[in-house]
């Protein structure tokens, strides 16, 4: 109980005699001269594993992002509601490529292109040449032109999302504990979670098991299975993608676990708490002291830049439309990657925005320049289907593979599987599975910290910049 | 990469309808009407052990926080170095004292005491009457009167301090990767840290790990192990409370793991990233990149606010100067324990800064509160000296025991089995242990993610106050 305010630490303020001082470094020469420069942007699922699969390769790779680690997205939902800590999820970059010699991390801000001298320029005006250039920075979440909605209802795309998630849902608890208004109880036990894609539905389900099982006795002033849970989704049943009968499923799991699902429903307004809903022609307004967004996604910026540095189209999300080689259609030597990426040489619609299909465009395309170093090539890329799953909550998923379609306990049990065996390659294997073990028998969710918001932007640029 | 910055994150900047329409509650009513009331303000060690001392007492105990968790604090170092996360070192309030059904946690911020009304007001305007109140709100870190140094030099008390230490720990390492000027690779290269106590060996011995083992393969552009890592310290030795041939022990041990250690030194000026060094009549200055604060402690704000409102006297750091049971001399049903409060009932000094004198005079008001509503009192308030302890690195430690004093392996593996057994008591340990395995196996160290900083506290108070 502090009650003389601790300062606020930021070095911003501090004049920096060390950092000052120095003029850039403009061009970031190559550690090994004379190889084939590799520039990958972005350690997401498709650029660290195409740094992965030119480990061996004779080119020299530069791995650039913005962050130190690799991020095991689909987790991410577990963050934001306490069962995971960030450190469970996310991989040091250097340490997974650290005994990978050929490859070097370097952590920067893109903010420019050059197909023509072939280098790409970060924000501290450093310059890092390249022979082949691999794009694979994904997309963001978008609010259908609704930016100002973002501070009421925070997406799911970076640790700092998931942890805004967290202190604003175990907050509302708190407030509600703290009122004796009912009214305002009740509005801070609503919780809206907007789309009802996979992110949503484990949003949803996962909130649901927190309420009515994890938190129920915890309070001693309201009760938190009185929690309202809502998921609003535009289309006709939740998650979408997935064959009607799975979607029918989804929606009935989800409201066993006390989840009103409301489909064909989009949100029309959020203003403050007041969320407008539009059914049909039936308008509806609700209170919800929180309201999460896994709705819609578009091109952060990349796709935009790419499109006029290099004359490449795309569509209307802003995906980079690439070729069947995953290349540009006007420069050969880049090629777009994850879900950035507008790949539509297979089916009418652009593959999933989702890890399976990340991971195989990165290590085609690894192969594709090796092959292209002995003057070879490879075949169009083809995506390999090897199914998708959502999960909805203890015991409850849906598994949709090309030989059968899950549910229940079957499906959560492949996803638990399917999950351990992709984080066994990044070394988080071991904590996550104990933490899961622990949260399963116990149902507490131990990492469910409120701690303070996040406002101001890390940069770690060159050291002689600014 | 994003090359369009996203916008900011804040509902500070959103009109909140449904939170600024209520009014306060004025008094928190108690959930059980007519029995006593013991109220605890703080979380940490003393107050949490004083809860659940009071468990099944014919009480009703409301433990106010500002956090909704403890914080296993002998371990937070290990959070600034990436080797756990917050998460696995933090338990909720509300999920260790769930099944106390005579315990209510209050998340606020106590910003006043009244000793004649017998009750404790929050920020928000809510007050809590009380018949016993404990205060165990714990110290802060002192810069001696510079306060200006914090921006500079990040102490260790919060989850966000250490999360604030990692992120410019290990940012500092990719500073240097980034730039090619030789003066300013060496200064992002040199880590200074402040007091030669505990938690100063503590950083010193693990980050000389870090850059000496685990990143001495993840970088192309520096040698991690040419770090230089000072640790300064006023006194003549290190680890002053210790006997001096566990000082000596740890000196050399420090030095082995490649830390500089100097003793009799003074850190007499901090500019920007200069620090200006006074050992005896020698003055010199080193640039350094990161500088660890871990020296002097200091009330934060509520030794002051008690001694003003109670007459109670103050030691020259602002500790509470307490009876031989703990209770204020003016105020008898008013207890002071751990960090906060000055015993000097035994021995000339008071007794030092750590948990387990915080654990045991928590659970000693605890029970005097019982016996007294039995019109009982207890014996004076004795401290049973366990020995203190404090870990260098890998399988180095000091351990002083009443009966034998500990060095290397030994001491290493006694301090492993004293923290694994404390944090048994809160649900953590299967996860820290996980994760020390894995470390110790593995010397990597899975969560040394570079997020963003944090500049603004988060407040959770009665929904209706604003």
């Amino acid at each position: 109980m502090q009650t003389v305010p601790r300062p606020l630490q930021s070095t911003a303020m501090v004049p920096d005699p060390v950092l000052e001082n120095l003029s850039p470094t403009v061009e970031v020469p190559p550690v090994t001269p004379g190889k084939p420069q590799v520039v990958i942007i972005g350690g997401g699922f498709g650029g660290l594993y195409a740094a992965q699969q030119l480990g061996r390769a004779d080119v020299e790779v530069t791995l650039i992002d913005k962050r130190n680690f690799h991020l095991f997205q689909p987790l991410l939902y577990q963050v934001a509601m306490g069962g995971l800590s960030p450190g469970d999820i996310a991989s040091p970059l250097r340490g997974v490529l650290s005994a990978q010699k050929n490859t070097r991390v370097l952590m920067g801000e893109v903010t420019d292109v050059d197909p023509e001298q072939q280098r790409v320029s970060l924000k501290d005006g450093r310059t890092i040449p390249y022979n082949s250039l691999i794009v694979a920075t994904g997309m963001s979440h978008f609010y259908f032109g609704r930016d100002d909605w973002a501070d009421v209802a925070p997406g799911l795309k970076t640790v700092e999302d998931a942890l805004e998630m967290r202190r604003r849902i175990f907050a509302a608890f708190e407030k509600a504990e703290n009122t004796t208004d009912p009214e305002l109880k009740k509005s801070l036990l609503t919780f809206v979670i907007v789309g009802g894609g996979p992110t949503g539905v484990e949003l949803a389900g996962s909130l649901a098991e927190l309420a009515h099982h994890t938190l129920r006795n915890d309070f001693r002033h309201i009760d938190t299975t009185a929690s309202r849970i809502l998921l609003i989704e535009g289309m006709d049943r939740v998650l979408p993608p997935f064959p009607p009968e799975l979607s029918a499923r989804a929606h009935a799991d989800l409201e066993k676990l006390g989840v009103e699902v409301l489909t064909k429903s989009l949100v029309t307004d959020i203003a403050g708490h007041q969320i407008t809903l539009k059914q049909g022609d039936e308008v509806s307004t609700l209170q919800a002291g929180t309201v999460l967004w896994a709705a819609g996604v578009r091109d952060p910026g990349m796709g935009g830049l790419l499109a006029d540095r290099t004359g490449a189209e795309r569509d209307r999300s802003g995906r980079v439309i690439v070729s069947h080689d995953l290349s540009l259609p006007t420069y050969s030597n880049i090629f777009v990657v994850g879900d950035l990426a507008h790949f539509a040489h297979q089916g009418d619609r652009p593959l999933p925005g989702v890890a399976p299909v990340a991971m195989q465009e990165g290590k085609y395309v690894a192969r594709l320049i090796q092959k292209r170093l002995q003057n070879e090539t490879l075949p169009a890329f083809e995506y390999k289907d090897s199914g998708s799953l959502a999960v909805i909550g203890r015991h409850a998923a849906v598994v949709n593979l090309p030989w059968a379609k899950l549910t229940g306990f079957p499906a959560w049990f492949v996803w638990l599987f399917v999950h351990i065996f992709y984080l066994i390659e990044f070394d988080n294997k071991l904590m996550v599975m104990t933490q899961w073990a622990a949260n399963y028998m116990t149902r507490k969710q131990g990492s469910r910290l409120i701690t303070e918001k996040v406002v101001e932007k890390v940069e770690v640029t060159a050291a002689g910049d600014r």
